[in-house]
């Protein structure tokens, strides 16, 4: 017999209860519709928001220069970086000082860690983002949810926020900290000024940190709908979150920066913050920290990226969405980001007879087999019941390859990128996708300036 | 009245318990170290186990060359990178199929992620790196402490860990996992190839998963002690992790990577990892995944770096361990890392007497206060009681320029890197210290080949 042979494990007395945790539903469909599309299918992804744009010229000489750069430093990140993402938010009205700025690999780290850091329970708007509640779980509190006001995704309904806290108190919880995500993933809406302004009066009330996810604040496309944060109302108690994934497409480079309250509460916090940073990242990548520096620092190039980017995000999500209502779902006018949350309840009828489907997830099975269109389901972020909703991103309509995409920003500038052959092909895709599924006759495809 | 000045907070009831978190000790002692040194102090930097050795040309050029790359690719990290680093442990006799690889943000975070993934408590040696405990206590876990064998730092002794876990059960404890660390921190020992199967047959008798952290791997410089894994020993049950920290130096360029079990349970704790993955960092930073590809494949000028790098260690480490002992203090032979875990013991009277001084903390406090010189004390390390016991790395003792520690590397490979002014002057001072700490005679200067 040979000598190391295992032998039967011992049984062990009462397993412990294991966290339940799921993969990332955004990160986890990008790679399926990667899998499918590498098998040879055409697949349409609008699963994750990930922005497909190229890294700006300037950013990438950056990174390149300081590739050199191996120390650990600072756990709250360098103090070029931390000065330059105070100078950011100080052109928007939130100046800081950048002793209280803590950078991490991703704005994700940072929310999570700030979880850990206020510790108790926490407020999560219903829908949000599919990893506040996920990462709730894995810091072993409870994600307590509270349902938005119609069209101002992100924010919590102040009202039924201070019935909820009330609730989960009586009931032994201990919620601490309220997310909001302004402007809003998944709905690609911003909460406006009015209610933001009375969340931050309830969290006050209710003595809850407000932790605001600010990763798409530069990304507003309507300026009617100008992105309030709760930082001006509650500054005492307001934790800002942002990034430089979605405005410059920098995802991959993970990095993002927390702004923490000027308040003894905020010092606190801040301690606490660096602390659990230090014991589970370190530090956030060092190269990456002076490429980061400069794009926080927006000179000239990198403020004219962003404003083409959103150009071209603006003219994108817009056409799709006039898609989505053209055959009769319902969608709140969308103001930011590249997300839509369209609702098919008018279509209930015709989904279950023709499709036999009954709910959001139904209707992203049906989006994915029958169309190759990747989408996510309601129920990813955290919607009840059986609500015939999905989130669409459009980030992924700019091309497969850097030409394209930099043709896409080119087109942004100066002409219509819907004229670009791939984009007006993947949008008159989505289009014939929502005509066949509804059984309504197929639209016209965009007009080609050149046709 | 101005309108906002915040209401006075509502009183919460029941706060719920904070997780205790305190700063990495290193990393503070770091931090605070390099604080006085740029007030004018001369300080003396033994305190954190950062690499002070420049980044290697080729793998900063292949730095530069992925700054291009910003999507967020696989949680798990890319093929390429996976693909490498299962070819480092196949090197090693740890052949591994890399859809079972994970690469993280370092290898302290895929160690937190591990914890969460695994779930229950987890028992770790004393004395241990600083973090697995506080590790343990973010993820809401107990730290179930176990000495170390005599000699053998790193992992716990294999009968003491079957009663601990015995104990630790009939009290309610869950332990499912024991870290070992091969060689190790703090101690700069390696445990033995007998010691290491013992410690993995305990862990199989208990059911324990194994995670065996083994960023230490390619710096044992005693060649009559090989680091030896426990996946040789319980392969279905033994996590490695590794990085670049410290045979290349890359510290600040955040990256590790984990070796899951190929078993039943290996796979289903890798879906777990990859999941928490995904909610806590999304996938470790893009460009570096490629540059750390580069590496794990090992070429020619990657492997005579660690080899260059190991014979400074060795050297250097050697040099300044005879300083320890000339005074008194007890060492177990060094046999890898860059650490130095001395006794006060035999000094214990003349510690007291002339200093004040009655354990590790307070030696500490003298080696930095007195002396400015930064270490750490015993009980960062978990070990309880009184021990005048210290750690003192002398991985910083390489230069402060990166053309001195490119000459410290240069010597290391031709010549005496003891022979370089800034080294010699380093490892003299800290002889001087310990004389005068110790009341004994002022130590003879190293000799210099040109006097
Ligand atoms: C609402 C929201 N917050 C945070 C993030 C995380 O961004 P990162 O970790 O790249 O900074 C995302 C990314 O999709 C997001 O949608
Ligand atoms: C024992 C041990 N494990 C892990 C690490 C973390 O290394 P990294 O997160 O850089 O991979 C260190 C760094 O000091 C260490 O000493």
């Amino acid at each position: 017999m040979p000598e190391r042979t295992p032998s039967p494990p011992a049984p062990v007395p009462d397993p412990p209860p294991s966290v339940p945790v799921t993969l990332s539903a955004t990160l986890a469909a990008d790679e399926a519709l990667a899998r499918r599309r590498r098998a040879g299918e055409r697949v349409l992804s609008m699963a994750s928001g990930e922005i497909g744009l190229p890294v700006l010229p300037a950013l990438r000489d950056r990174l390149a220069a300081a590739a050199d750069e191996n120390a650990y430093g600072s756990v709250a990140g360098s103090t070029a970086l931390r000065t330059a993402a105070a100078g950011y938010w100080q052109r928007r009205g939130l100046g800081i000082d950048p002793g209280l700025v803590v950078a991490g690999p991703g704005s994700k780290s940072l929310l999570f860690a700030l979880l850990l850091a206020i510790g108790g329970d926490v407020v999560v708007p219903v829908p949000s983002w599919v990893s506040y509640a996920a990462q709730a779980r894995l810091a072993g509190a409870r994600a307590v949810p509270v349902p938005i006001l119609p069209g101002q995704g992100g924010v919590p309904d102040p009202d039924r926020l201070r019935e909820a806290v009330a609730d989960a108190r009586a009931a032994g919880q201990h919620p601490r900290a309220v997310v909001v995500t302004v402007p809003d993933n998944p709905t690609g809406t911003v909460a406006s000024a009015a209610t933001v302004r009375r969340l931050a009066e309830a969290a006050r009330e209710l003595d809850l940190v407000v932790v605001s996810d600010e990763i798409y604040g530069d990304l507003v496309y309507d300026t009617s709908a100008p992105a309030v944060s709760p930082a001006r109302y509650a500054p005492e108690r307001t934790v800002v979150t942002t990034g430089l994934t979605k405005n410059l497409a920098l995802g991959g480079w993970r990095t993002g920066v927390a702004r923490l309250p000027d308040s003894e509460r905020g010092r606190a916090l801040h301690t606490r913050l660096v602390a659990v940073a230090s014991q589970i990242w370190s530090s956030p990548p060092a190269p990456v920290q002076t490429a980061a520096a400069y794009a926080f620092g927006e000179p000239p190039e990198v403020v004219e990226r962003v404003a083409a980017s959103l150009r071209l995000h603006g003219t994108v999500v817009r056409a799709v969405a006039a898609r989505f209502t053209a055959v009769g779902a319902e969608l709140a006018p969308t103001a930011a980001t590249c997300y839509l949350y369209p609702d098919f309840e008018p279509l209930r009828e015709r989904l279950a007879a023709a499709h036999g489907v009954h709910d959001g997830d139904g209707l992203a099975g049906l989006f994915s087999e029958r169309y190759g269109v990747g989408v996510l389901p309601a129920s990813a972020f955290g919607e009840p019941g059986r609500p015939l909703r999905i989130r669409a991103a459009t980030s992924h309509f700019y091309g497969d390859t850097a030409e394209q995409r930099t043709a896409a920003l080119e087109a942004a500038r100066a002409a219509d990128p819907l004229a670009l052959p791939w984009i007006r092909g993947s949008v008159d895709r989505i289009g014939e996708v929502l005509a066949d599924l509804a059984g309504a006759p197929a639209p016209a495809p965009t007009p080609s300036p050149h046709a």
